[in-house]
């Protein structure tokens, strides 16, 4: 039997609910939602990077990226990224800010796919984004 | 080729349309939306387990298991959970119950990942949870 | 390491953003979320089939489709399908055209599972839908 192994980066918050923030079996990897959480500090409530949707978005980014390098992965094994947002009148921003961070990754395969849609959130949260990957 | 297998618990209620509850190939597991629905009783419209956010949660996460179930899986082989709740005032209940029930079900692996977003649903449904598996 | 390949119908528009329509690793497809928008024309806007449920959602899963076979793949090998409606009374005319479009398209394995639920999405747009497939 393949081992299911947590992914917990040390600078994440601790998760509000018996999940991982990701998990890996085999060469499957998939990463919880995340939100723009700062790196955890000892004491400290889950907060967020900022009231803007550039600096969560990128903070989201962050934190979905330190669970695939967690488990060995990057973004180049991304199949799906889930990106939810509140508001409509945000899809042209985040697009713009998720394609210059993507461009700065480096990535040598192409672009995962995406869905967007629009959901209600915890207060003064934007967006959130899972993803899956297939390793190897 | 490998087999796509419906997994099509007795319980359970004949799907809204031409989809199937779980299906099965090779060692991915795929659990359809599962929502509060109490077993199938013959003549009888699918009937939610109640009007609570409790008794919905915990019905809806023994109908996830069951398919789990029907295709050889238990809960340690669910990579994702996604949950789908109505109201963001839920999140720290549906928490609560849903930490208890698997603290009960005795993970021997990490638990599965998740996302948690607000959505529409269909009137006198609180909570939607559907999951993805990796077996073996 | 096995590649990731992007599917890319000649006849889908460019997406808004640095993502894929759909890729492929290993046995694993993923389809990003579609619209109902109609084939792509040289220098036109992405513009929907027509206003209605009916336009959209058959012209969002030939989008689907189109992915699937880009990647060698067909509707059996669908294990997953994610429906976004944006309005609960439409669930029972969603599934009518669904149970209709899958009839006819001669599945010789069991449906995929399916969750639907509702969400925003940008104006104008009724359903999107995304998909899993496992290929072999």
């Amino acid at each position: 039997m393949t081992d299911k192994i947590a992914l917990v980066p040390a600078t994440h918050t601790v998760p509000p609910a018996k999940f991982s923030h990701g998990v890996k079996k085999g060469n499957i990897l998939q990463v919880a939602g995340q939100v723009g959480f700062l790196p955890h500090e000892e004491g400290k409530a889950p907060t967020p990077a900022g009231p803007t949707l550039r600096e969560q978005t990128l903070q989201t980014l962050a934190n979905v990226k330190a669970i695939l390098e967690e488990g060995g992965a990057s973004w180049d094994d991304v199949m799906m990224l889930r990106v939810y947002l509140t508001d409509v009148g945000h899809f042209a921003e985040m697009n713009e800010i998720y394609n210059a961070y993507f461009e700065e990754q480096g990535l040598t395969q192409p672009p995962a796919a995406r869905t967007t849609v629009y959901v209600g959130l915890p207060a003064g949260l934007l967006i959130e984004i899972d993803a899956l990957a297939v390793l190897g």
